[in-house]
């Protein structure tokens, strides 16, 4: 390897508290995309990210588009391979508000038990992660004068809204964007010694529905039992979601769903999962989906549907004997390989459809349609990347997979023709998308370091 | 009748606008009584009232309770039989504001092709109701220099809340509140020209309950299918409190109930109820509820069960794949004569209990428990109200049934030892409870000359 590695580790190292805080100038930027009150902050953090990749000597701007901005850059120099690196700027909502033990936007570094942690709204989903690839560059600048391989960046700011409109972006600016490799930096470590990559991501279908009875709120006394309840409705097409043992209920939702192959499930089990634990983390005890398959298998592997949502009637304080005249669900099915997802789509909506009386009405919103994807892990940047991850962390780094659904490696599939690396650096209990969301110093530490190894041992693919 | 009735309605003719504009007054405080933030404003309804009183030469006060003051005034005068006027200062709340059309406590008198009509929070429950009575009181004053009855008036604040006060109020407040009958206002004529009184209501039984699974909200990505989702906990919880057949699935909930007597029957189906209008006007076509039963047997004489709040998740803009903590739901049972309010309690929390998950955990809250209740309407004072009626409005005034609760009747049975008459000029289309309620100006007008026919009535009884 021509390049100084531990010069430039020891640069990050010492760069630390500085890092830091440009991480917390970003957390503090309220980025919520999927609330339109934050449209403007939105534009703020990607200003914010492209006079940093200026400072950095990249060529960056911040694109407009339909929606949140794109923040594009590209490193100037153009030796070996070329990789982009994607993250997200934008964050989930921080509601309920009450739960969070210290002001979402104003993170802290506490000093846990189990470390020290940033507690903040995207102190890990996705500014902590997005900034250990920056910092990272800004160490390779600062010690060699440039970076070890030819980096692109792409930053949304739509992630956590759909991405309606990555699809567009990606098709215009294709060739500036197309590299030998995507970095994606969204995802879990295995556990937080042990670094990941991770190659089977679910796809998602979200799906909101309103559903309208009377044209106004009646009074129960007066239309109780005659009145049709909008609230009932709901109840009963939940309920309709789920078989008795467990299984999503719409027809034709398991077609193309393959069984998890006996080699993959007796490496899964070597892993050494504790289902109790897992469970027994969050409160719970029991195990609750389709029954006879293991926790693991139905996080990993299993299609699922999820009420995200409900709201109806009155849920203020006190009591209203009111029969609502509407009530609306948000409601989500991540999906597997094999699953269309608008096939699924279709047969949800044919499935609600069945169940709402006709002299009632239901209107559908769409927020999103993704499939399932696997991204290979045998080739020379996969090679590479987890060597770099298995010196840094001083044990070996694992091929996984996860729950959770990262739209943009699709889309860079199928439009850009290009495959994808997702690293990260997050711990399954970051309680991203909750409230107290945390990213562990030690991620974002050892991230930083973790980058900087593997853009220096691209150097040599 | 040795007072001059006519001079007394003539008065009222010329005040109304004024007696519009007092109501006005009391309208556009907003004293909701289901929320602590409207604690103030009760009062001052309360003290708006008690002045009112004053003003008419009764002996009158502001009676603190643990909750929402009670307003108690006795008229100077102990000629012929004692009457107790019932009537609620306290509103419910008003949500959802948007729906509104005016702001809801700045009352407006819109003109239109039914009528002038009253609009805001209150207007019909119960604040124009009972004004109906004050003005008619206002007038016998101002004509004769007195009431032609003895008249005592109980103003109550927490009718839209439980009414836990009543209970210690009524024992306390026995001697002076105990009258030869009680007038209880709060009820609708049969339609906008056919005066009624109402003889029988049902009971309530209102619960709220609040599912809690996972200690934190979750990732859906992370979590789905294998941790317990209190929305499709309250969705199985919903589902199961209907039969396929549309009864009540609650075990013994029918027990007790009787059939409404064939001579009963009949006589409902000579008022020439409109099914299809009655769900017509408020957009709906297909009665729900029990099968094989008429809607108006249904609203009148069968027990119910209503959800009338859900919340849970994330119901903000755009989409959260988030699997709630926590997750509530208020839900309410309307009951008929020989039905148990606490059985119906127990029954209820046992059905919940039974299917929540053993790892989660679930809270009750109770929102009170009332019986059904049947008032006589063949007594000298009901007769009386029924020609006084049938003369004021120019038609044969009806005994009708109520699907409401007016748990104060059953009060004044049992702890006062006294009938009650439920005479009332709202309207089933008032939106009690909902946006945009209103009085009609006909049942304004002649309610208060309703009420100056009635008093005059009962002196002759």
């Amino acid at each position: 390897m021509p390049h100084n590695v531990d010069a430039v580790l020891a640069f990050a190292d010492a760069e630390l508290e500085r890092s830091l805080a440009r991480l917390f100038e970003l957390i503090r930027i309220p980025s919520i995309s999927t609330d339109p009150a934050y449209a403007e902050d939105c534009g703020r953090a990607a200003a914010w990210l492209t006079t940093e990749l200026l400072g950095l000597g990249f060529d960056a701007s911040v694109r407009p588009t339909e929606g949140r901005p794109m923040v594009v850059g590209h490193a100037p120099q153009a030796d070996g391979p070329h990789v982009l690196f994607y993250g997200h700027y934008d964050v989930q909502p921080v509601d309920p508000l009450d739960l969070w033990q210290t002001p979402p936007f104003e993170p802290v570094l506490l000093d846990t038990p189990q470390g020290k942690r940033i507690v903040a709204r995207g102190s890990s989903d996705d500014k902590g992660q997005l900034m250990t690839f920056v910092e990272a560059c800004r160490a390779w600048k600062a010690v060699t004068g440039s970076l070890p391989v030819r980096v692109s960046v792409l930053f949304e700011g739509e992630e956590e809204a759909g991405s309606k409109s990555l699809g567009p972006f990606l098709d215009a600016a294709r060739d500036e964007l197309k590299a030998d490799i995507a970095l994606v930096c969204d995802t879990d470590m295995w556990d937080p010694k042990t670094p990941a990559i991770t190659t089977m991501l679910r796809g998602l279908v979200g799906e909101e529905i309103e559903v309208t009875c009377a044209n106004a709120d009646l009074h129960s006394g007066m239309f109780g039992n005659a009145a049709r309840n909008p609230l009932q409705v709901i109840g009963d097409i939940i309920h309709s979601l789920r078989t008795p043992e467990g299984a999503v209920a719409l027809a034709g939702f398991y077609d193309g769903v393959a069984e998890v192959p006996p080699a993959v499930k007796a490496s899964w089990e070597a892993l050494g999962f504790d289902e109790a634990a897992f469970l027994g983390d969050v409160g719970l005890k029991i195990a609750a989906g389709e029954k006879g398959r293991s926790v693991l298998e139905q996080i990993w592997a299993r299609p699922t549907c999820e009420i995200n949502g409900v709201i109806g009637g009155y849920t203020g304080e006190g009591f209203k004997t009111v029969i609502p005249a509407k009530a609306s669900a948000k409601i989500s099915f991540r999906l597997v390989a094999g699953q269309n997802p608008e096939k699924i789509r279709d047969a949800f909506r044919a499935h609600v459809q069945a169940r709402i009386p006709a002299d009632c009405s239901i209107e559908f919103k769409s927020h999103g349609a993704s499939p399932a994807i696997s991204t290979p892990a045998d080739g020379a940047f996969a090679r590479a990347a987890l060597g770099a991850l298995t010196a840094e962390w001083g044990k070996k780094a694992v091929v996984m997979g996860s729950g959770g659904s990262i739209p943009v490696v699709g889309a860079f599939r199928r439009q850009l023709d290009m495959d994808a690396l997702l690293i990260g650096f997050a711990q399954t209990d970051d309680r991203i998308h909750s409230p107290n969301e945390k990213y562990d110093l030690s991620s974002f530490q050892h991230g930083i370091r973790s980058w900087i190894r593997i853009l220096g041992a691209f150097a040599g693919t």
